[in-house]
């Protein structure tokens, strides 16, 4: 339902959101994401393609969300890395429906589009974690101490990649 | 988002509700559907072993639907296959959110929640052709000429497989 892709880079973006002050190696969210490194990377791809994240090389390199989570929608993560794809044609492309959808088609297309809908509707601040919920992606050294005025202590080097 | 496994079993379902009053080979419900006869073999044995369909063995043998289309919903279609998991812990196994689960995959189970009830509240009847629509599979061979009175006319000969 949620691919695997789809999940990782919706972590790396929260990821990033939660940590906006600063850049970010791939190895350092791979290590906070739990997705592995290899894989993050051709994610991370993706989303700095689409200009989602920007990245900076030299030594306080890395990545970093381009904008407001308030602005950025899980849909435009979600096309940035493995595109939503409504049924146009008919998948079996049978001359005779032309334009025109079955209605086994037209059903499956309904249901992409309640999806695509509420993607398009919900920010990725609403993905972070608020006083009333637990926190996405906690327990890691990259992000264990960060924020709410804690000391940051990173067991990942920060600089290292 | 449809998985292709999902859309074989529902175009496999659809035909056979379509053509409720014989049995089918794989064979002919391949042609039919367009897909790999050793895949749509998989896909059969997954709704058979989910009693959605029934398969009979011998001269006449093949594939039909069990029930009504009427009642059968898109949600028992796709359990038989590939069934939906919804998200009822932290996938990254984070041992403090306990059973609570973070924004981001609450959010998602969401979407799957409601891609689950939109399946759930949809039967395979409402997915077959009527007059004001385009037919599902038709221009194949074992379906072209079948129903609305007109001759049947397999060029799959119907008790070969």
């Amino acid at each position: 339902m949620i691919s695997q892709t789809t999940e990782y880079a919706l972590r790396a973006v929260v990821y990033l959101a939660q940590h906006a002050e600063e850049s970010w190696t791939t190895k350092q969210i791979a290590a906070a994401t739990r997705v592995p490194a290899g894989y993050l990377s051709k994610v991370l791809q993706g989303l700095s393609r689409s200009g989602l994240i920007t990245s900076q090389r030299g030594r306080h390199g890395g990545f970093q969300l381009t904008g407001d989570p308030e602005q950025l929608t899980i849909l435009e993560v979600v096309n940035a890395v493995e595109p939503i794809r409504r049924i146009n044609h008919c998948p079996l492309n049978l001359g005779s429906h032309g334009d025109e959808l079955c209605p086994l088609h037209k059903q499956l297309d309904k249901t992409i589009e309640l999806v695509e809908q509420q993607f398009a509707s919900t920010p990725v601040s609403a993905l972070l974690g608020t006083e009333d919920t637990v926190e996405p992606l906690c327990e890691f050294p990259a992000s264990a101490n960060v924020g709410k005025g804690r000391k940051v202590d990173l067991t990942v080097s920060k600089n290292e990649g």
